[in-house]
């Protein structure tokens, strides 16, 4: 982890009443912009994704995971596999909804994303709900592939991702 | 570049009538989902990114373009700002319209997210008509940065993108 708390205490900026009002949102494209903060986060993010064993496949979740899982799979020299919201995917693919504050969701994968019995990692940006997430476990699942765990930049605990999430280990690099 | 024209001819995938009937859809998630294609990619951008001279931010253009500019970011060891859909940036942002098909859309990136005079170079997954990289440097040189050029995996040079772009310069991997 190195200098990475130091760096994100610095560089992680809290937005308040966004998305709505007596929400604190914490921003973390100030922390990705800023040379330091980028590889800071980059050092954190391998060195929690390397504690999971071996892996294969890093899944980054729309949007936000996208921006960092794509660091932990050149990192680790595996595959990048996009959980992608519905309709954005060419190819046959596999779906799961998962419930919002209003409302459904869906999250899809391409139903040849995996390889059968492949060790995925899903990554993200925040856990919140654990909505997302739980629903590209059974993703990755229903592809035959082993999820080893989740990883996240931020964890909101008050909000019982964890619970969501059943017995999938998960490893968040901040908590607010 | 080395390999990665081979690597490329192997992995890109061509889905044909997507996302409508008659229109070739290359899709490059077999690319990225493969260990050799990631590599061969990644050292492929950034070759070519260096070949800009010297850069401060790597912008990626959401979503396609998020998977592609943090790894240009880390190898050259500077920043990573997002261009985002409207609505998804948290606090004040600047906004450019472009035209689709069918309407328009909006992209925006936060007001403070470069610094005066920042060479910034955009990076997409495909150049298809421009309109999303063209009024991506026009967000950019509002907020006071000097666009250094475009940089994306695939140009569909039928669709006329580099028009668009006036006298940017625009690099691209592969050409379909």
């Amino acid at each position: 982890m190195s200098d990475f708390p130091e760096v994100a205490a610095r560089l992680v900026r809290a937005i308040e009443d966004w998305p709505e009002a007596g929400v604190t949102f914490r921003d973390i494209t100030p922390l990705l912009a800023a040379p330091e903060g980028l590889r800071a986060t980059v050092d954190a993010l391998v060195d929690a994704a390397r504690a999971f064993g071996p892996l294969d496949v890093v899944a980054g979740v729309e949007a936000r995971g996208f921006l960092l899982a794509p660091l932990i799979a050149e990192a680790l020299g595996i595959g990048l596999v996009p959980v992608r919201k519905a309709g954005k995917l060419p190819a046959r693919t596999l779906a799961e909804n998962y419930s919002l504050e209003y409302g459904e969701a869906v999250v899809e994968i391409h139903a040849d994303a995996v390889t059968e019995g492949a060790r995925v990692l899903l990554v993200d940006d925040v856990l919140a709900t654990g909505g997302t997430l739980a629903a590209s476990r059974r993703l990755f699942e229903r592809a035959g592939a082993e999820v080893a765990g989740g990883l996240v930049l931020i964890e909101l605990p008050a909000l019982g991702g964890r619970d969501a999430l059943g017995d999938l280990a998960l490893t968040a690099l901040l908590e607010y």
